[in-house]
């Protein structure tokens, strides 16, 4: 099976289970409306590829990272639309959460699906408990605090901003764990793996923040200009357009070097390229339609 | 060591785990901010009580269960007092989190909260992967969709509204996670521990009906008469508030009659007992100071 079948199929059955039984209708909808249909996932292919790069022994587990992993992911999305956060009307080209169902509704969206992540991880325990619970241990790290993606939400909240540690935590945690939850997942040191998951979510970041500046709202299936409006920091304010083009092309580099010696190494090195291709924009003045996140 | 200062030692420490490093700082505060000074702590109490009362061969473990716990339900009351909720400027005596702090770190107190209860649950993996594991599923079913506590809230934004699976999910979830997770971390079978804690979940959510309905806002620590403002289902509307003190001393009879036979039965049962009337109001017009929640 490749790689966007099987997460969307772990994806789909974790839904699934949220919704049986005879569950809130509106609360049920909207985690399938949050999830589905996806945007680049590209943090669960991320996840596979690193996995398969390590051997992939128990595919089984490695579905559920990739899904824990995406679950998260969509959550955070949810909640950064809040209007007490971005205030974002559309997103993935459709209303976003809060818009479609309500701001509790989307409160409770965000909150059921961070569960949810890690309920999956649990469900595979029974194949293996130690990887279980050591992919739950690297799923809050990335997620929660002192380091996740709700630290680094927190960060915007204060007067002076630790900009690294904002760029770590907001974008790059959860790419970190891409990485390494796919290595954990197929009973590989996830350590060798950090630097990977680093450039990557470094990488990320600045096209995004390329596309912020350069795309539309219509090519982004997102609101555009965010940063500039809300004054965030990125690496176009910092280093203007072009900078932040060549400042991408030589994190890309790093980050196929950095690549840990493993026998599907070479895969993995036009994975990372495939993606990057598919995420940075191709100049400052091209708008072609790319998947939103 | 008592049971409370097994949970609070607990509880503490995984705080200061989420504090640790150079977090946002204003996040870092309110994580501590939602969670101490405590309120009744009658969730991890119940659990550790059954703990006991199985053995507690793994005291470890049955604190990660009790900590992790009484973090989803802090993080549930942050996220309650949300405007989009129920809008409460008060909790346990002072300002609500979004009051005290500002909305979108209420959002992350709360996210952040949830996914440290997993993280706990996780550290205690090394002593026993299985127990662990379990003790995640167990968690996850209490607190996300279908049956969980943010079932029971999305149920709030239904035009029909399934009453008895309102109350199981939104109050009564977390007592038989209570008692499940007692016996689980105790290495017990969970499956003779359900009945008491549904029992005890129901007792509870009369009491606090009657105490919504009877005490002041100051007695309380929080708005009191929100069932009523809020048009929201409650024992006092459906019984009277005579009807509901009765009903609730059915309730309690029959939770004391559904403990398992195990070495700590009878000092299961005056636990319960004494927990009863720590929360049941004396009578209609009489006002006590009680912890509130």
């Amino acid at each position: 099976m490749d790689i966007s079948r099987r997460y969307e199929t772990a994806i789909a059955h974790a839904i699934a289970r949220g919704q049986s039984g005879m569950p809130p209708g509106k609360l049920a909808h909207a985690l399938e409306y949050a999830v589905m249909p996806g945007g680049a996932r590209i943090r669960p292919t991320i996840l596979l590829s690193v996995a398969k790069a390590c051997g992939d022994d128990q595919p089984e587990i490695a579905d559920a990272a990739a899904c824990a992993l995406e679950l998260i992911h969509c959550a955070s999305l949810v909640h950064d639309d809040l209007p007490c956060f971005d205030d974002a009307d559309t997103r993935r080209g459709k209303a976003s959460v809060h818009r479609a169902y309500s701001e509790p509704l989307a409160v409770l969206t965000g909150d059921s699906l961070i569960v949810m992540a890690f309920e999956v991880l649990g469900r595979v325990a029974h194949l293996d408990a130690q990887r279980s619970a050591a992919l739950v241990l690297a799923l809050a790290g990335c997620t929660g605090m002192p380091n996740g993606i709700c630290a680094g939400q927190g960060w915007e909240s204060e007067a002076e901003i630790d900009l690294g540690a904002y760029h770590r935590a907001k974008t790059g945690a959860l790419f970190v764990a891409a990485t390494q939850m796919g290595a954990i997942a197929a009973g590989h040191d996830p350590h060798a793996w950090e630097e990977l998951g680093m450039r990557i979510g470094e990488a990320f970041q600045v096209a995004d923040d390329l596309r912020d500046a350069v795309s539309d709202a219509k090519t982004l299936g997102k609101p555009a200009g965010q940063d500039d409006l809300h004054g965030r920091p990125s690496a176009v304010s910092e280093y203007g357009v072009q900078g932040a083009m060549s400042h991408l092309q030589d994190i890309l580099s790093g980050a196929i070097a950095s690549i840990p010696a493993c026998p599907g190494e070479a895969a993995l090195a036009q994975m990372v390229q495939a993606q990057a291709q598919r995420f940075a924009p191709q100049g400052a003045a091209s708008k072609r339609t790319i998947p939103g996140e």
